[in-house]
């Protein structure tokens, strides 16, 4: 019988998370505030939790993940690492697809991997209530299941257009004890202004991070805390579990190492979990090629600048080193939501400038015909953002194929689509647009940067 | 670490199916025609592909599952079984609470276990598409999926007031390139007349089966047959795959056995699945209770009649030895469209008659308060259908805890209900009703029967 299902023991679970920033063969920049100085850590103390701030400033390569931590990952973890010997078949290839699953968690996706950490650290430090906003609704629902196994309370202040579009995500917020609210709302001074405004305004990722960070700063008994799903270091490195995970069952499975990993890139949370560990052994001389995979409606590592710029629209964040295309960028209305950010994660960032990475970005409508051929030939649906992996999958299969050569491809499947089916409807009756953004409103989008602090790193040029 | 999950290798896959009608204490009644004679396999031939039939027929306790089919079910299988340990903690429950996770397929439920089958053997016999009805829209999926896998084309008859208000697992099947069209049709002379009496007909289950059934029959090529998710024992018998996994995954997790068996039935597939290995060996002395649930609207175990009855309202099937409320009984609308068929498999309903099983029935409003609680404690939507096993493996975890006894209770995870959140928002919001039949609309509804031969058999009285 094919071996399909790759599974690892919940005893062999990685015990360390992974810390890129201790091998960037560049040192990293730290982040700045508006007086253009690095911020210090109590400046971030009302935002987030003393011990994941520790966290977040770290150069320490290992770790230790906490054994409550494990116990609550391994409610679904270790997922396992999936062959995709349909795919192979229809494609034809010499290459040999292996992929994590990790749209087998409650919440389905790979964002309870930090959800989960997240709310304990703040559990630890004495925190009661965590508040996020979240966009297509991915890290809000893994959030309120992460919250709802710790016991904290949850508030989740949702974009507007999404809240009204998709109510599913809502409705699981809801289940497990989340309070989910329209963004922009009456409940902070943020969204009253822009409702006193525009009270028909859509809504958008950057009003709802800065109500969920405006809330959270002005809880008077200092027991309110913010949490970001992706972007920021102690995010990318709870997701290193993913790739240290794949590479004990790539082991398992007999293969000496992936050639190529591939994951889709938003805020780089994903794509970190499946390639850092990987990245690492590049560092130190094995060949491989590591590709995160963008949406060409926003393509800040391919079309990009390497540069100090804001989290948010609102520029209540600090400024952070990162590929971007400008805080006010204004995405199209793609269907994977969970790739509409302007900027991309600072240890993406270096890596690319580093070149470690090689970016590649894909447009909605060969993200979705992918997808299709991903439900044909594996039978599973996957989410929007997971379709532009699958895409640079199959690119590398032809390859392969095209080469003759034998390869071992690695990809992360980050969530499934369940949710979001409506996207598949579209591309089944002609109705999706490609999307790719035009020169002119990126460089006009790009403006805004001028006026920021540059970002300048020495690098090695190794790679 | 916790071991919350137990997984069997693939190649300890149980490598056959096993037949309950081998070995219940009453041989079971046959099949009749409308002349009150049985059924001969000839009749069958232009519905079902004879392999199928043959195996619809068969008598032998084990039946092997072929190695392409194995192939083919190990894309997801084994899958693992759970330990419930948040629900346990919740309930303060001495009873240890194991469940085989259905909800693992592509499709979300057990139903692939036999479409992946099924599909195989149809093509075997020369088919070349295979048509169904499909009520809430498990069964249709399941088949779309499989006859994607297998190389047949599929078309599905949709009861039309599921179709309008359920698109999402239209969509679904259309990814997997299934026809699904709204019932009744244009397509079927059934359809075509009962359109013409009322255009604005919501359809039912009964209405679909017909215009399946006519479909199926009705191609000159000869290459069409038909196809059902339940009720019929060669379906029953590849869901055993569940039980039997199950059975060997317990061993692994060092129980001796479950003292409990709990899944919930509509036609019998997932609970036969889950219990008949079990069923087996209370029949060989071993003590277990054994506990099918029903919805309260649709009581055929509880409340009706071991009688012979139509497997639909147009009177089209054989008439079949089994509890029922009548065939031309209309459920009321609850959100567990899976429980709302009138009858219950022969093999369950034989079993139930001879006091091997446990029946009970669940409402609504009971059923959705134990999703609720699942949902909080374990993280895990379920299917609407499905909380209604949780409902009773509550009751009887509370049980164990009152008794102050250590208790194994095993059920069957038979789907999620990632597709069925209105349900639940409808409960949030306090919009859910009960739902339990009125006397009178059963006693009218099983009028029906009196005019149907009766169907006797003379039990052990053993249990």
């Amino acid at each position: 019988m094919k071996e399909i299902n790759i599974h690892l023991s919940p005893k062999d679970m990685p015990r360390q998370w992974y810390n890129l920033a201790a091998d960037l063969p560049t040192p990293m920049l730290p982040p700045l505030g508006k007086d253009g100085k690095p911020i210090t850590p109590e400046k971030l103390a009302p935002v987030f939790p003393m011990n994941l701030i520790d966290q977040e400033m770290s150069r320490e390569r290992w770790i230790d993940i906490p054994e409550e931590v494990l116990d609550l990952l391994c409610h679904w973890r270790p997922v396992p690492l999936r062959r995709a010997t349909g795919l192979e078949a229809y494609l034809k290839t010499p290459a040999r697809i292996y992929y994590k699953d990790e749209s087998i968690s409650p919440a389905g996706s790979h964002k309870t991997n930090s959800a989960i950490p997240q709310a304990w650290y703040n559990k630890q430090f004495g925190i009661k209530r965590l508040v996020t906003e979240t966009g297509a609704g991915q890290w809000g629902t893994a959030l309120a299941l992460a919250c709802n196994m710790i016991g904290l309370e949850c508030k989740v202040y949702m974009v507007r257009v999404s809240f009204d579009q998709k109510p599913m995500r809502k409705i699981l917020m809801q289940i497990w004890g989340g309070h989910c609210v329209s963004s922009p709302s009456e409940y902070t001074h943020a969204g009253r202004e822009i409702l006193k405004k525009d009270p028909n305004t859509p809504g958008s990722l950057g009003i709802a991070i800065s109500e969920a960070i405006e809330e959270a700063v002005s809880d008077p008994s200092g027991t309110t805390r913010y949490a970001l799903g992706s972007v920021l270091n102690h995010v990318l490195l709870h997701q290193t579990i993913i790739g240290l995970e794949a590479k004990k069952q790539l082991e398992i499975a007999g293969e000496k190492g992936p050639d190529v990993v591939i994951g889709c890139a938003g805020g780089g949370s994903n794509f970190a979990g499946i390639s850092f560990p990987f990245v690492a052994d590049k560092i130190h001389g094995k060949k491989i090629e590591i590709i995160p995979v963008e949406s060409a409606s926003c393509p800040k590592m391919t079309r990009g600048e390497f540069a100090y710029d804001f989290g948010d629209t609102a520029e209540m964040t600090p400024l952070l080193p990162m590929n971007t295309l400008g805080h006010q960028f204004v995405p199209a209305p793609v269907h994977a939501g969970g790739l509409r950010y302007h900027g991309m994660a600072p240890l993406v960032s270096q890596a690319v400038v580093e070149g470690l990475l090689a970016p590649r970005a894909c447009d909605q409508l060969n993200a979705y015909k992918s997808a299709m051929i991903w439900a044909k030939t594996e039978g599973m649906i996957c989410a929007p953002e997971t379709s532009h992996a699958i895409a640079a999958t199959i690119d590398e299969a032809i390859k392969a194929r095209e080469e003759g050569k034998e390869k071992v491809i690695l990809f992360s499947y980050s969530g499934h689509g369940l949710l979001d089916l409506m996207g598949y409807d579209k591309y089944l009756t002609g109705q999706l647009e490609g999307y790719t953004l035009p020169d002119e409103e990126l460089k006009a989008s790009m403006e805004v940067l001028k006026k920021l602090p540059k970002a300048k790193i020495h690098k090695t040029g190794k790679w």
